[in-house]
């Protein structure tokens, strides 16, 4: 009944948003399967982001480049996490950010008039879609803290307690750009802890 | 017709929301009042957030003590934000943060039963409501990005230039708290950038 849809998708719509099997099937009706080869960009800084974009399969990063010229990793995105740029889907301003797959990836879209006809037609979705805007706040508050009080070690330690998969998935330089730290250090840091941990 | 209510609120519920002054009056009802002294807190980490409060007079920081037991400045607030934490207040979860007010305040409360009335009552203030939530979001996001990025200098002047008032109403280590360096490095700072421009 739900090939190809990612089981966390399902679970999520099921337990968090309270949908039917029904209302899930109307739901996904809305949105438009789209194909990403790994290294491709969904979104380039300058662009109006036009779609709502909820990962199947595969991994993105967002990042924006600063004034100096340098990449900074804002996040990953996984299976069941939206990708792009709300404020400039909401606003249609041009983005600051791009967002690029890591992996060969998989990405359910909906543009403006198809999330507002989603909406109507399964107003439990548009509670849901609110709450996740919501907890990605809550947790972005949570991570600016830690960015601002933090050292390297607890970063890292935090990272991967809260989200193992990223170190399978993803490079290790990227980690140390999303982790603010030089990709050298980081691998100093990693075998400092591993020399540790054979210690105890 | 609105004494004690603070412009930048009025002017707010008028263009942002839509309300009319009809709707202005019944949705301002539902709010209770709250004189906070300077000094005071209205939120300690620990305790659950019970009331949402827009800020009608006054300022406030909210921090956390990070695992070294050093105070970790998230933000600043002032007239027409909210304070508090939002996550605590929605998920009845104690929260991690302290709010403070920093000068002689006044508050706007509503608890969960005033602002599901409120929102029952006057439709438009729930739309504005979440509308604040998600541009607080797309802001956090740009200082994330800039608290990885950035110079200290490059920090200062940011938000010498985005929140001018920071520096005529809040003291000037909480103002180095925020942006994550030493009180003595932002005094420091701002001698030889107040020398630079004496030059030029």
């Amino acid at each position: 009944m739900f090939e190809n849809i990612h089981p966390l998708i399902l679970s999520r719509l099921r337990t968090t948003a309270g949908l039917s099997d029904g209302e899930i099937l109307e739901a996904l009706s809305f949105f438009s399967r789209r194909f990403v080869e790994k290294k491709d960009y969904i979104l380039r800084a300058g662009e109006v982001c036009r779609f709502r974009s909820y990962i199947n399969r595969g991994c993105f990063r967002r990042y924006m480049i600063d004034d100096r010229g340098k990449e900074v990793i804002l996040n990953f995105a996984f299976e069941e996490w939206w990708i792009g740029d709300l404020d400039s889907f909401q606003n249609q301003q041009p983005s600051i950010y791009y967002a690029q797959a890591l992996e060969d990836s998989e990405i359910l879209c909906l543009d403006a008039a198809q999330l507002e006809a989603l909406c109507e037609a399964v107003p439990k979705f548009r509670v849901f879609d609110m709450k996740k805007i919501e907890n990605s706040h809550f947790a972005m508050l949570k991570r600016l803290a830690m960015m601002q009080s933090s050292t390297p070690e607890e970063k890292y330690l935090a990272l991967l307690k809260k989200y193992p998969e990223v170190f399978q998935r993803i490079p290790l330089h990227y980690i140390a750009s999303y982790l603010g730290i030089e990709p050298e250090s980081l691998s100093r840091l990693r075998g400092r802890l591993l020399s540790r941990n054979r210690k105890s």
